[in-house]
């Protein structure tokens, strides 16, 4: 809840600089909350190109239905996005309010309702109160300004401790664009393809194709490496917003090496909310980075490290800063891949406890104990079997969760 | 821990008659526990057949990769296990004290130490001190009787609450056999081959390949359909001994009609000591059943089960006693198996609160809370697309899962 103690994990949410063609801002609408912010809008500057990537869920939220049609267009002028009531599992009563909403940001903005894009997160099941939605808009759109990057981030909030933003710069040739992207997520997070919201923009003109393929690229390494819970969202979306204000070079369809710069920054800032996603898991203590090397492939080293992730014994052995690291050999055992025992090590703030499948004969506890007191813990798995690799990054499983998950709807 | 206060879901330990050829017991050599017993073992009569089914963790205790090896004998005199040190990731030590162990047993009783079954439970990565346990053998060995079962019950259990065992009446012909069974587990439990450990012992008389057919296909109906925390054990192991004492007509050795019955019985006996196993799901409060039908398999009808039944959000709702059942739609959908949202319907406690993908306006609550406040909780899910069914078992996540888990080993 936006009540609860932040995340001792938490950042400060960094100053957010204005990105040419970008209008943005929050109100309160009162979907669910009293007394805080819970409809977020933003407008773009005409020509804006849009990519997104949402949830593999097979129940997916009615706001995702409408974002996926409305993706095939490719252009993008506005985005609206409520917190509180997720608009899932509502039938056709959702898809009732998902184009009530659209149409209602589209009328005050004089553009087709396709390119207005929705998101909703919260409760799952109820029927979205849009008439609420449609009641805010006006006074809402009538404030939007370059300066709402923050408002914004405070706005999307549901059980998240503390609001989640990460900007970067690149070049683009000798022209410098700015990127910017707001986050919520904090439980329900095991991304499959993306993970709750995300909210990216830029004012770098990329054609379309290309800019839906840089953001699978960045999602990839991003945030398809983190888990809270396992359980993949209804809702997850992940929007990129290009408004061409920027006057860089043209950029060719595939991109080339002028994008180089860009599709590195655009990775780093998408780990970087990522990872405040993983900082503001709901209950967390911890902040856990899983290393697997020796894999017989990347693909098999992100299944085992991902099986370390959600395995709840070590998410609990990690909340009561115990480094069971026989909890985590069970784990990796678990997960189906490819594994010998006896080639195993496994090791806790970089001190190898196991090696070759057993225990190393008198490893020095004292700074391992020192490593698990801390907010973040570092866990290394090499499988000894071939080249393959992967980071993940999970939390702790704590009694903060069961506090939140066994009384959040009543 | 054997201190915890009992489940609230625990059943009594039924009285477990003799099965002629065995005898059984327990006693305390000190391994892990004070003050309780934390070996047991068993003797079989010359001629007893044995079949199990292992983990299939792919870092498997040593003494699984014992059993796995004695088990191609086909042929079982004894049985030792020991609660309290998994030795498991124990390297060369861990084989050598199975092999001690096994040489003991072995030179007491007369036979091969390959006609000696072993299994291990508790801490993982710790090397067994096989001394304290081959130092209490002998006077264990003289002490054994056909009236041990509820002391070998007690014996095996490590965070367990409440002790477990079955028995079942079975006619072969005209003759009647018996079959008990012992079961412990409590976490780590999401079995993939077989759960934790269980012995059966039988006085029928039946071929070891029949014998190893019937335990697989009955593991599948019983065992394969729980889970506690999806974390699957390194230790896993049912066995099953039959002396052949029984003065039954003789089994050919494809089965045939002759054995409908005992198979039967078989299946209820693990099935009931499976769902012991949940009743005693570290932390729990709440046994979960969950029905799905509908589905275009029976197999993608169990994942779609097993994905409900993991679900901490799903676990965390109902400890609450909320009848969340849009996280029941969410776990649904990230099964990756072939769903549709608008042919989706959920029921619990018998009351359908969404059909076809929306939910039932005005469905009655009262009926649905009253079920919540119970210790057992039922679940039902349609898929609407085909015939296959499959129904699994699981229990709440509670504080107390986090208790037992975030200070086990400490």
């Amino acid at each position: 809840m936006p009540t609860a103690k932040p995340s001792p994990m938490a950042v400060p949410l960094p100053p957010l600089p204005p990105i040419a063609g970008v209008r943005i801002g929050a109100c309160a609408a009162g979907i669910r909350y009293v007394g805080r912010t819970d409809l977020v809008a933003a407008e773009f500057a005409p020509g804006t190109h849009v990519a997104g990537v949402f949830t593999s869920n097979k129940c997916p939220g009615a706001p995702v239905d409408w974002c996926r049609a409305a993706l095939k267009g490719g252009r993008a002028r506005a985005l609206v996005v409520n917190a509180g009531n997720a608009n899932v599992f509502t039938g056709r009563a959702g898809a009732q309010a998902t184009r009530a909403t659209a149409d209602a940001a589209a009328a005050l903005g004089g553009y087709p309702a396709k390119q207005v894009f929705l998101a909703s997160t919260g409760v799952i099941g109820e029927v979205l109160a849009h008439d609420k939605i449609t009641a805010a808009l006006p006074a809402l759109f009538g404030a939007l300004s370059a300066d709402g990057w923050a408002d914004a981030a405070h706005g999307i909030m549901t059980t998240d401790t503390f609001a989640k933003g990460a900007t970067r710069q690149a070049l683009i040739g000798e022209t410098t664009v700015t990127i910017n992207g707001i986050a919520k997520g904090s439980g329900m997070i095991a991304p499959d393809m993306a993970t709750m919201l995300c909210f990216v923009a830029t004012d770098a003109k990329i054609p379309q194709p290309l800019l839906q393929k840089l953001l699978r690229r960045a999602i990839a390494g991003s945030f398809n490496r983190i888990t809270v819970d396992s359980d993949t969202s209804t809702s997850d979306t992940v929007l990129l917003f290009a408004t061409g204000a920027a006057k860089h070079r043209a950029v060719p369809a595939d991109g080339g090496k002028l994008l180089t710069g860009f599709a590195r920054a655009l990775t780093e800032l998408l780990h970087e909310l990522a990872l405040q996603v993983v900082r503001d898991g709901e209950g967390a203590s911890k902040l856990i980075r899983i290393d697997v090397s020796g894999a017989v492939s990347g693909k098999s080293a992100r299944r085992v490290a991902m099986s370390i992730a959600n395995s709840p014994l070590v998410k609990t052995a990690i909340a009561g800063e115990d480094a069971n690291w026989g909890r985590i050999a069970m784990a990796v055992g678990k997960a189906g891949e490819k594994a010998d025992r006896d080639k195993l090590s496994i090791s806790i703030g970089g001190v190898w406890m196991a090696r070759d499948g057993a225990v190393v004969a008198g490893y020095d506890e004292a700074p391992v104990v020192a490593h698990m007191r801390g907010h973040e813990v570092n866990i290394a798995v090499d499988l000894g079997l071939g080249r393959g690799q992967a980071s993940v990054w999970s939390c702790d499983l704590t009694h903060g969760y069961i506090d939140i998950n066994g009384a959040y709807r009543s």
